[in-house]
């Protein structure tokens, strides 16, 4: 294993204590236990957004904390859930009297721990809400999931929920706002390689050389099928036709094309992918009104990516042009 | 080789279109030749500011293209320099009246054909003043150089040259502005991994699996020394003492941090970097005021990462604090 990493078991507290140092200007976090907040939580009379889970996806959801987006990130292990106890403790600290949104991908440890967490916080008298995303199309149920598992679509959900709470919206409103979006995003992976959780040291699985992993999860979990290396336009158009078939899409449709790297493919790469999607969607009579392409649901150094469609409406689109201001999405300010 | 690519020869061709219909909002891109410009260029009155180079170190040149930052960038084929074709396009066609600036980093094919370009361009009574950016401290000479590398510290002298031409300095200010960062940027890095250019299909060079590149150019040219893999502070140290020792410093100095991701490196091993070059700082009394952790110069899907250190004062501090609206730095609008 090659890391730029000290001892495996600190990893997350280490990264964590330098994000803070990175981003004073925006984060505080705290160490024990392990979470990131705004630097002005709590913020009166605002709905608090958290979200949490394993770490090695960053910028998810560190990356995201901060004004117009989330109030707080729970990382957990790499790849491991948070306990309920830091989601408690990051509820409490976002808490401004309006509420506490939770924002959780569906994977079982996630979905259990942050109920605990939700359990505890009302018993303490904080009124929380949740929303489950899971917008990958690839699987039904998978290795640590009842259900779709959540994925990339999760920064849409979190920005656009954001936005919502950001202009005072109420609980109720802004788990509404945090619904539709997860109505309407799907996305769908592939992974050319695996990547190396530090505290195991080896692949979560292999592939061979010339082998890629259509509808993997952001875990390295199975996904549809493992096919032989095909040219970058194929491999979009075999992941755009289960998102698109996924829900109505007609002619004059409005989208958020998102094209997320898996954090080890070279940008050209992306930016190649990008332009083989835009074209479906206008081949398809789909208008991409807005997009984001990146990494920003990451799998440590896998590379791959996925791609993500959003389809938009007015509201949608004003509430994702609101203004951010986050270590990893910044606009309008 | 593993890549989301089709043809190989067309991976720069094809990444740039989708990085214009990604982000037509911000800019323009010409595919004959190839260049990148400000989606309002040429701006009547503003000087222009041209950079350029070989493709495979996005987001460098092309995300910072945009208000605020560079008129144009020049992509050639994956880290080969652009011919002076579509680096004299590109100046003419961001050329507002108030002359050009171009920003090089040096390399001998980059220098050669930006000179060229800019006598084309002078013949043209276009006034051009180009400088060479040459912050690696790694090695005097290197492949491709004679002289220092320039590196990531080109990000730096590019935001802040750009925020220098948008506030309305002349040509001859914004190039003494771009010298002065110049002279007060300094950086090195650190390979885990080779690369692989696409039209060649195999790693420029190997490293063993338990051995590492310090002083990496960034497209994996010949460092300081192999070594064997470390504890990540401890490569920090190696990295950050030659940085250092370059320039003097003095307790009470404000500088700005960057630590660099070479493409292929987790997000969470560029923040433990980032931690122990702070702590470090610290204990020399060196303040960091401003920093920037990410992706920006990178080697396609190499993993490592490179410092820069740039030391600040209150003009640079408010160049570099100034609004900029590029596909991947963004900030104050």
């Amino acid at each position: 294993m090659k890391k730029l990493v000290n001892d495996p078991k600190n990893v997350v507290d280490e990264a964590v204590a330098g994000f803070g140092a990175a981003h004073a200007d925006i984060v505080r976090v705290s160490l024990d236990p392990v979470f990131i907040v705004r630097a002005d939580a709590p913020v009166a009379g605002k709905v608090g957004i958290v979200s949490g889970g394993g770490s090695g996806h960053e910028p998810l959801h560190g990356g995201f904390v901060g004004s117009g987006m989330l109030d707080a990130a729970v990382p957990g292990a790499v790849f491991t859930s948070p306990t309920p106890d830091p989601i408690l403790a990051a509820t409490k600290a976002v808490d401004g009297g309006a509420g506490v949104l939770h924002i959780v991908k569906n994977y079982t440890g996630d979905v259990l721990n942050f109920e605990t967490a939700a359990d505890l916080a009302e018993a303490d008298e904080i009124e929380v809400r949740t929303v489950i995303v899971n917008d990958d199309v690839a699987v039904k149920d998978s290795l640590y999931t009842a259900g779709r598992r959540g994925v990339a679509g999760t920064v849409l959900v979190e920005k656009i929920a954001g936005a919502a709470a950001e202009r005072g919206d109420d609980l109720t409103n802004v788990a509404t706002v945090a619904e539709k979006v997860i109505g309407q995003v799907r996305s769908m992976g592939v992974a050319l390689t695996p990547c190396v959780v530090p505290h195991a040291g080896e692949p979560s699985f292999t592939l061979a050389d010339d082998e890629i992993e259509i509808g993997i999860g952001i875990h390295g979990e199975p996904g549809r099928e493992r096919i032989k290396l095909e040219p970058a336009d194929a491999i979009v158009d075999r992941i755009l036709g289960p998102i698109l078939d996924d829900i109505p899409y007609a002619s004059g449709d409005k989208v958020l094309l998102f094209v997320n790297g898996m954090g080890g493919t070279p940008q050209v790469e992306l930016y190649i992918v990008f332009r083989r999607a835009a074209e479906v969607l206008a081949e398809r009579g789909i208008e991409v009104t807005r997009t984001l392409v990146g990494n920003f649901t990451t799998s440590l150094e896998m590379q791959g990516m996925s791609i993500t469609i959003l389809k938009l409406d007015d509201e949608l689109t004003a509430l994702w042009d609101a203004p951010v201001h986050t270590a990893a999405l910044r606009w309008g300010k």
